[in-house]
Parts: C-alpha cells; sequence; structure tokens
C-alpha cells in the first residue's frame, strides 16, 4: 500500500472562526449605524452569543442543513450574525440584492428555493412588493428600529433569544454549503453560486494574507460593498477570523455618513465600488480639512474598472486606492494590486501604472489569457479571455445545465472579462468580452476610453460603449456626465485624448448626460446604454 | 437531494507554490553560506527550474508517488530545491537530522524504508557510519564543496541537469504524502509524523498571516532551526509561497557567521532554539557596536522555553524575540505569542509577562487543557495536559500502533506538554508531563525555576530536574553553568529566587557544571540528566 499521511482529518468550517472570536477577541468591537443614524455598538462576545442563538433556533424551526435562508438586508452586526449563524445551523445563507427589481429578487427567491427570510424591518416595503410571489416558511424581522414587529412576522430579537445557549455548532462536510450569492446581472439573469466551508475558509486565510486583501487584527474594517454584494468581498469573513474591528454603515451610504464613521471609528481597512469613491472624493474636496482620517486608510476598489484619477485625487488626501478584480464567481478574489518590494522604488507615475491594473492572481489561483490561438503569452500587451481556476473559483452555476461559455472543456472558469498580464504578473483589465469594440476589423478597448475620458477636468462620469456604424461595423459612443457647474465639448475631450489614442481609436461621437444608468451593484449598464444609443445619428 | 457547493474541487498542492515562484517573484533571491563561507546566490526563477529539474529526474529514475527520498543536508538551496523537488515528483521528502547518532540515523531510515538519498557532500562522512546498516537504491551527492563526487555516487548537478525541461509536475490528492519528520527523541524513540499536501499547505497560509508567525514577501527570512528539524518551522515553505528572499547559513551556525549573514543580507526574520540565541545574545554583548542589524528584526524562538532574560536582552539591541509553541507533530505551528492590539498599550513589563508565554493557539488548531476532572479553566493558574486538534495536526504516528497515551478517544493529540491558558487565551507552558517534579504530594514546574535561575546575573544556562529524595519523594535540582568570568553560589542563587518563588518549591540543590547535555535539536537532555543525577547526595 502506498504510504499515506498521518495528518488528522479536520474539515475547514466556518464555526472554527466563531468559536475563535469568542476564545481569543470577546472584546473586540462590532460597530454598527442604525437606521435613525445612531451607533450600535457590541462586542464579538456579544456576536458569538447572538450568532449561536440564531443557529440554534433555526435548527429548532426545523431547518437542516443544505436548507436556504435568505437574507434582505443592510450592512450591520444582524447582518453578521447571519453571515455565521446560519452555516452554524448547516444552512445555506443567500443574501438578497435589495437594489434588484422586486420581480427579480422573487426570481432569485424561488431559483434558490429560500425556505426562511431574516429581514430589517426598514426594508419590509421592498418585500411587500414581491411578497405574493414567493412562498418563505418564515418571515423573522429585525427591529432595527426599535418599533414592535408586526403580526404575522417574527421578532428576530425574541426568535434568538428562545435560544438555551447549550448548542454545538451543527458540523457538516467542508465541501457542504455554507451560502450562496447571485451575479449582478450585468451581462443578462442573474446566476447563482454556492459556496462551501472550505472555500469559504481558504478564501479568508489567503484574503487576510498581506498578498492578498491584507487585513489583520490591528485593523478596523469597514464595508462599503453591500454584504449582498459577493459576501461584500469576504471582509467580515477575513474580519471575524483575525479579530479585526468591524464597523458596518447600515443604510446610510452616503459620503458624510461614511466619512464620519471613518473619523469617529478610526477605520484603516475600507472596501467599494468606484462610484461610491467618485463621489467620497468630490464631498472630501469640497472641504478638504473637515475630516481627519487615519493616514494611509486602504480604500479597495473592485467591481468595475476605477480611473486613474480616482487613485490620483485620494493620494493627496493620504487615502490609498487599492484595486482588487473578482467575481461572484470567485468568492470574489481573484487579482489584487499589491506593490512588489521592488515596485516600491519606483517612481509614482511608474506606480500608479501598476496600482491602476487589477494585479496579481491571489494565491491559489490559477489564471491564464485565451486568445484565437490558444494562451496569450504574459507581455503586457497581448489581449485574451482571462480564465481562472481555484479552490473558491465555481465550476457551474447552481440549478443551470454546465455551459460551455461559461466553463472549458479542462474545468476553467471563462470570466467574459478580457486583458493582458505584463511580465511581472499584473493583470490589466481592457473589457468585458461583451462589451468590446470592434471597429473596421480592429478591437477597441472601452475601459481605456472611459478611464482617458474621465482623465479630463471637466468629466465626472463617462462610459463609453459600440454603436452601429454603417462604415466600420462599430464606433465607440462615449456617454458623459460632466462636474457640476463645469463645461466641455467633444471636440475639447477628443483632443485631450488624442495625446494617448490613435485616431481610429477615438471616441466617434459624445452625448452628454446627467446619469449613467447603473446596475444593482454600482457598474454602468452599458445594455441599456446600447439599447438607448443604438440609433445614434454619427455626423 | 441536498445543495451542493458549485465550488470547483481543486486540490491544496504544494505544486501551486512552486509555479507561483516562477510566475510572480522570479528576480527574487536565495542565498546560501558554503562550506567555505562563500555565499552562493541564485533566484528563484533558477529554484523554479532546478527543482522542477530534480523532480523530473527522480520520476525518470523510477520514483513513484508516496516513495520515500531521504535528504541528508544543512540550510541551502539544493534543500530547498528537495522541499518542492521531492513532492512535485508525487514523493515524500524525508529529511534526517544528522545530529543524531549514526545508528538513529539508519534505524530511522529502515523504518521510514526511504529508497533514495540525497546528501551534501560535507556530510559524506557522517553517511559512511551509517551506510553499511541502510540500503539506499540511488545515492545522490550535492557537490557543495566543488570537488569531483566520487565513484559510486551521483552527482546531483548531473541528476537533475538531465532534466529535459519538458515537465509537469505529479499531482496527486491533496491528502497524499508529500513529507515526514521524526521527532526529537528528547523523551524516547523518535516517531515518524507524515505529512500532506493539504496539510502543508494549510500550515503554510495560516503560519503566513500577521497573527502567525507573519512572513510576507517584503521579509527576508534566515532559519537558523535546521531544515530537518520540524521542516524548519515551515519557513522555507513560507517565504517561497509569498516570495520572500530565503538567506541559509549553511553549515555555519557560529554566532559570528550568523550576525555577518544578518548585517550583509538584511535578514527581517530568523528563527531558532534558545540555545542559539543565547549564544548570539553573548556575542552582541561582548561587541555591541560592531554589528549593524535590521532594526526591529524577529527572532522566533521555540522548541524549548526561553528565559525572560533572553527577551529583555535583545530588546537592548532593538531585536524582537517572538515565542512559537510547537511539535514536529503539529507542523510544528501550535501557538504564538503576537501580542494583541490592546496589549500594546500595556507597561513594557506587562508585555514581557505575554511575550514569553507560549501564545494564542494558531488559526484553526483548537487547543484545550485537561486535568485530572477534564477540562481545566481558562484562568491563568489551573494547570492541565495540552490537547490540540487541527488539519496540520497529526493523528497518529507512521507505522506505529496507535496508541492511547499520545491520542485521546475522541482524536485530539496528547502533546505530552502542560500548562495553563489565561483569559486572554495565552498559553503558558509549565513542564513537559515527564519532567515534572512532585515534591511532598505538590507539582513544582521545572520550566519555571530554569526561566528564574536563568534571570541571575551570573548564570548562563540552566535545567532543574526531579531527584529522588527520601522525605519528600522528589526534589528539585538545578544543574547550573556559570557564565564565563562569573561567581555565584547554590546560596546566592537560592535568595534570588526566594523573592517570587514560595520555600518548598525552591531547588533543594545545586549542582554546577561546565555544559548540560543536549538533544539533537538543542534541548537540555533531562533523561541524561536524571540518570546522571540519580543518586545525588542532599545536604
Ligand atoms: N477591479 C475591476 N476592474 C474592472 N472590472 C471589474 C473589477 N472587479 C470586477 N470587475 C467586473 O465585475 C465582474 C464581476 O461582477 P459580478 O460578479 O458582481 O457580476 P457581473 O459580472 O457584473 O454580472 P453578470 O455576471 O450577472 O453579468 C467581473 O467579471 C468584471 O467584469
Ligand atoms: N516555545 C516552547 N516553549 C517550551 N517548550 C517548547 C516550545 N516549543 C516546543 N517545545 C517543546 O518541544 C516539544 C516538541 O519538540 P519535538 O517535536 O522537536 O520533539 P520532542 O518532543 O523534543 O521529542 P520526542 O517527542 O521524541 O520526545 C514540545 O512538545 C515541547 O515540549
Ligand atoms: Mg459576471
Ligand atoms: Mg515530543
Amino acid at each position: 500500500m502506498r504510504m499515506q499521511s498521518t495528518m488528522m482529518p479536520v474539515p475547514l468550517s466556518l464555526n472554527h472562526f466563531l468559536e475563535r472570536a469568542r476564545l481569543y477577541h470577546p472584546k473586540v468591537e462590532i460597530v454598527s449605524r442604525m437606521p435613525d443614524k445612531s451607533l450600535h455598538r457590541h462586542t464579538y462576545a456579544d456576536f458569538h452569543r447572538r450568532a449561536k442563538g440564531l443557529a440554534e433556533a433555526l435548527v429548532t424551526a426545523g431547518i437542516k442543513p443544505g436548507d436556504r435562508v435568505a437574507t434582505l438586508m443592510w450592512n450591520h452586526y444582524a447582518h453578521l450574525e447571519c453571515y455565521f449563524g446560519i452555516p452554524a445551523a448547516g444552512a445555506v445563507m443567500h443574501n438578497l440584492n435589495l437594489r434588484l427589481f422586486p420581480h427579480d429578487i422573487a426570481f432569485i427567491v424561488n431559483h434558490a428555493k429560500d425556505r426562511f427570510l431574516i429581514v430589517d424591518d426598514v426594508l419590509l416595503p421592498l418585500l411587500a412588493q414581491f411578497a405574493k410571489d414567493v412562498n418563505f416558511e418564515r418571515i423573522i424581522v429585525v427591529p432595527l428600529t426599535g418599533k414592535p414587529v408586526e403580526q404575522g412576522h417574527e421578532d428576530y430579537e425574541a426568535f434568538i433569544g428562545k435560544a438555551t445557549g447549550d448548542f454545538n455548532c451543527v458540523e457538516v462536510d467542508e465541501n457542504a454549503p455554507c451560502g450562496m450569492c447571485y451575479t449582478s446581472g450585468t451581462t443578462g439573469n442573474p446566476k447563482g453560486v454556492v459556496y462551501s466551508h472550505r472555500s469559504t475558509v481558504l478564501h479568508t486565510l489567503v484574503a487576510a494574507l498581506p498578498g492578498g486583501i491584507n487585513v489583520s487584527g490591528t485593523d478596523t474594517v469597514l464595508p462599503v460593498v453591500p454584504m449582498f454584494h459577493a459576501n461584500a468581498w469576504g471582509l467580515p469573513f477575513m474580519s471575524t477570523f483575525v479579530g479585526a474591528k468591524q464597523v458596518f454603515p447600515g443604510p446610510h451610504l452616503d459620503s458624510e455618513s461614511l466619512l464620519d464613521l471613518y473619523q469617529r471609528e478610526r477605520v484603516t481597512v475600507t472596501g467599494g465600488v468606484p462610484t461610491i469613491w467618485l463621489s467620497l472624493l468630490q464631498t472630501l474636496r469640497a472641504n478638504p480639512a473637515k475630516y481627519d482620517l487615519v493616514p494611509g486608510m486602504r480604500m479597495l476598489v473592485g467591481g468595475s474598472a476605477a480611473p486613474e484619477s480616482l487613485f490620483r485625487g485620494f493620494d493627496e488626501f493620504n487615502l490609498e486606492v487599492a484595486t482588487a478584480w473578482g467575481m461572484t464567481e470567485t468568492s470574489p478574489l481573484g487579482t489584487v494590486s499589491v506593490l512588489k518590494p521592488q515596485m516600491r522604488s519606483l517612481s509614482k507615475e511608474e506606480q500608479y501604472g501598476f496600482r491602476t491594473k487589477q494585479g496579481m492572481a491571489a494565491p491559489l489561483v490559477d489564471i491564464r489569457l485565451i486568445g484565437d490561438e490558444g494562451e496569450v503569452p504574459w507581455d503586457g500587451s497581448s489581449v485574451g479571455e482571462i480564465q481562472v481556476r481555484g479552490p473558491w473559483v465555481t465550476g457551474g452555476y447552481h440549478d443551470l445545465p454546465l455551459n460551455e461559455s461559461s466553463f472549458t472543456a479542462d474545468g476553467w472558469l471563462r470570466t467574459g472579462d478580457v486583458g493582458c498580464i505584463d511580465s511581472e504578473g499584473f493583470l490589466r483589465l481592457t473589457d468585458r468580452t461583451k462589451d468590446l469594440i470592434k471597429s473596421g476589423g480592429e478591437w477597441i478597448s472601452s475601459v481605456d476610453l472611459e478611464n482617458a475620458v474621465m482623465g479630463h477636468p471637466a468629466v465626472l462620469e463617462a462610459s463609453v460603449i459600440a454603436v452601429p456604424h454603417p462604415r466600420w461595423a462599430e464606433r465607440p459612443l462615449a456617454v458623459v456626465v460632466l462636474r457640476p457647474g463645469m463645461r466641455a465639448t467633444g471636440e475639447e475631450i477628443r483632443d485631450h485624448l488624442a495625446k494617448t489614442f490613435a485616431k481610429w481609436q477615438l471616441p466617434e461621437g459624445f452625448a452628454f448626460v446627467n446619469e449613467i444608468p447603473r446596475t444593482s451593484t454600482g457598474k454602468f449598464l452599458k445594455t441599456k446604454l446600447r439599447e438607448m444609443y443604438k440609433d445614434w445619428k454619427w455626423e
């Protein structure tokens, strides 16, 4: 017989994290902004007791391993309790995206076959809009406002309060599911991804490393990214694991409220999509001396491409924007842009070159670029479809047939993103496959153009799409939002771009608008834009 | 059917680390001190090519998954190649402890059924002493001195040089073995522990975290602890994984050689047993201004208890001693003493209280204390046997029957160490079960006494053992080595101790010696001491 390892077969489990919180970090704080803007504070000891209370109550209520319990919640302490309490019951946490259209939420609830719902009282009006299309066995309401919970619904506090406290977490196989999220639906219908204890534990370990997202016990972490968007990028798992202080913004995501929390709670790590940071930067600029933030606070950005101007802008305030790329399908950490030690001696300009890239594959993630003729070299310019593989990457979608357009025959995920990788191993995303512009037989990167347009001082936001063109098949159209009180013509912006782009790459037209339509997770909704501008008249 | 996770079934594998080194850290250096004291330098790109060459050559030579390939080597680049090249062949690296008696090495080689040996040319004289008792199919010699390899043996450079370079690492199940080590034999015969890809990968991920041993890409790491002693505590795996520069001392472990390397290569993290650090401290003190080391260099200490004077001594030089506790059986990371954020505002004295403890269980490791009446509370004083459980903890010994004295019925490892845990979760080791002193029905901690005796300014080293006593069953005897040129009497040391110990806890006698016998891994050999002093005449 072949030699066997003598190691214990101990499964990876989120329950270990939960117990660790009590044993080693009982006094560390969890701070949440409530709907009335007051701050709710408690500790990991409270969190541990309440999350286990939730688990016990769920088991008592008949939840079995693998059953889905949905959440419809903002980012706050009770949502964190669900992150650990639902898996501790052996069940699967399914966080619902409250920014979707109600009928889309209903579709997802039914597709996932959610049994119970835990919902913020302030979100009951949203629930009312799709309640008739779904069939929850129980609806448990978190009384954030302090008002009594209405008849027919259960009070979360009463529900978890019934627990005896004498409960051992349900132990399941490490490959058993513990959570699920649906994709943002930017390119089509949202698709379900089901995480396991194993994938979540491994993702947490790696993402917490300095070469990953870098969260340690000395940090104070505020996820602006919603806890229903790819698990708030895993930040709540990481923070709990390392015992970092956690700060949650609740429903108050306006810049003033966030800045106030950053300052008050001495936040050191935060994460959000570019839109959030763009508006935060405007607020800071409007009143540069108002806020006293922790110098060097790291602001993770992901979800869509962030313009270089964002990095430069926050650098002026000694706040460090750091790029990560990922997908609901990748738990979500795929790549992260961390400067290598030798890059720290580069000029600031050269550093921007790397910092604005999507970065290196996270440890344990394999990445490759596939072009028409197979693998594309890592030369910094050759472009291909990004494919990934790893223990926290999905190999399929929940309750959907395996699809060649999403997975390769040799088991890699086709991300639908295209980009190039340089000789340092840094990925640069140039587009989504579906957003590529093919003009006169040549590909044009919409992301590169957007970034450059947003570099014009008068431009607040810009999205570039392909519009049919009689001669060139497609030509780029830039949809532009100007900064309040500022002016610029298409001609001026084109001149600005002509410094760095070839003539045939320049936008053929400019549409000035007040707002660009967005997806539920804050991305430019290009499907909508293409629809809006499909009959654009080229001059 | 219960819901399934959609995650890819990607196994954890050391091969991923090896490929990562080439992709992301090709230019990072690996520096090794050669037998002639010159420095050998190459890069991760070289390391990758050569380790894969070794793997290919092993497979070509007939090594099959699970076969054992032994190493008899100092710490250097070729040993690192074995760390990854042997597993990349699907085989099991078995590093032999060159400090054991030759007949013990032979016993271990035969017990492990090692097929091949890779050996430093400078260690051939040692091999000659047991060669007739073992039966390696092939002996591959690393020509560290540059002299031609003698007939009958194979040249490592030629062996790996034959590789075509067109080789894919052998992929095995994540639970398949990749390495094995034998315990130090402090309390009995060395026992074999077999690590798996899974256990090694998980250990590496966690140990690299700031809450673990804390190694990142910005570090330069020098393991003084031998690569045959619990895999040099995993430092080579961690360093390769994060792309840290690695520095190896080769056979030159004297203080001057080490200090020279620290200074020259700007080392930031190092690890070794207390003896090594005690002599290093003496050298530094003898010539305080001679060396310019990286301020705050972290010096991990483990393997046996480190006296508080060591922490204080190095603090004067702005070098930070940090305690870790572990065993060959635990890969080896069990606990590590990392101050919690709120502890950083304690006084220096209070900090020593925590820093000298063995610390908190590493993430993913469960720990408990078992006394006569079951679990002992974490109150900082109640003492029990330390038991551990986790994915990198052994559940048995290679080719030995499962033994109740080593494993509990519910699957925990009985470490044979005793200690207490405080309310912060910090473990303090007070003894090994076998070294406990029972005097008049009361337990006395030999470790506490040793630490205090070594706190006396005239004492260099001290070991305290139980010696039979006609009236009290056992009484403590302190075996003491004085600092060169210093003097102290037993009476004086006893007076010094009387400030902190009760009278009945004080050593009953003092034996002054020039040297304390040690194990192959640098621990006090108390079995030998007890034998030597069993007929001690109490006054
Ligand atoms: N740092 C980044 N830079 C650019 N794009 C990013 C970045 N991070 C994420 N993205 C984009 O977000 C996508 C993943 O987003 P998510 O999983 O939220 O759903 P979606 O892809 O927007 O929606 P759907 O898959 O339903 O169309 C990536 O495939 C990529 O296109
Ligand atoms: N920081 C530490 N402080 C005190 N003791 C330690 C520390 N780290 C390790 N040890 C001791 O070392 C032991 C593990 O050592 P190792 O695996 O090298 O073999 P050994 O226990 O000395 O030998 P054997 O098991 O064969 O008797 C632990 O069980 C503990 O007694
Ligand atoms: Mg997508
Ligand atoms: Mg032992």
